[in-house]
């Protein structure tokens, strides 16, 4: 993976909250998938709906993944940028999972990601993600 | 169009900056939908490809975009929400456009867009957008 910065002292802790994130994810460990997200997450999902308001819609997303993921999951990073500024920070990757379509098919996607974030009583808080991948 | 803010006082100049480069997009004119962005910022854009950097192949988006589009030209938001730090900020909306696909199907879409933006010698600036709709 690569990986740019700027010179900003809070780059690091958001690379390394993400990393953790993405490791939940592949954990399949909800609360660790949770722990540094907003009650007022605003998520725009691969599949739909539109959007997802607050931490329960945001759960519930996680719930729609796992059934259609592959079993190790993939959820990994190829490249990943921090633009933090202090207190108001975003992240923009490019990620790969797989999975199985309805029909049976075996799928291997690469998605973008770009992740909103505030930085509330000295710890970044996630408060958007918005994954996609181009329409076809 | 419903917005909500916080008490940033820089909350006002990045809306009427979204609001500018959309009416800008509405009357297809380059200049005022380029002005404020980053000569290499990196745009996720609705259709393919995956990722385009640089303002050139930002520029080319819109180039894929307008013959597509009805004209006069629907772009228009329905929700904003802006957050912004001192330095940083982040954009989130639902947008709405139409356009005749090849097979000569007229469309209406729904769309998300994350918009991430620096301040840089007073003036914000775009450095980011992610165009999307759900995948089917």
């Amino acid at each position: 993976m690569s990986v740019s910065k700027d010179n900003r002292t809070d780059q690091p802790a958001i690379l390394e909250l993400l990393e953790k994130w993405a490791r939940s994810v592949r954990a399949k460990d909800f609360n660790g998938i949770l722990v540094n997200h907003s009650p007022d997450i605003l998520m725009f999902d691969l599949p739909g709906p539109l959007e997802s308001r607050g931490i329960e819609a945001y759960r519930k997303t996680w719930d729609l993944f796992f059934p259609w993921s592959d079993d190790p999951v993939i959820f990994d990073f190829d490249e990943m940028n921090v633009e933090a500024g202090d207190d108001v920070a975003y992240v923009t990757a490019l990620m790969r999972c797989t999975g199985t379509e309805k029909s049976g098919e075996r799928v291997s996607l690469k998605f973008r990601l770009t992740v909103g974030l505030r930085k509330v009583d000295g710890q970044w808080i996630v408060k958007h993600e918005h994954h996609s991948i181009p329409a076809s």
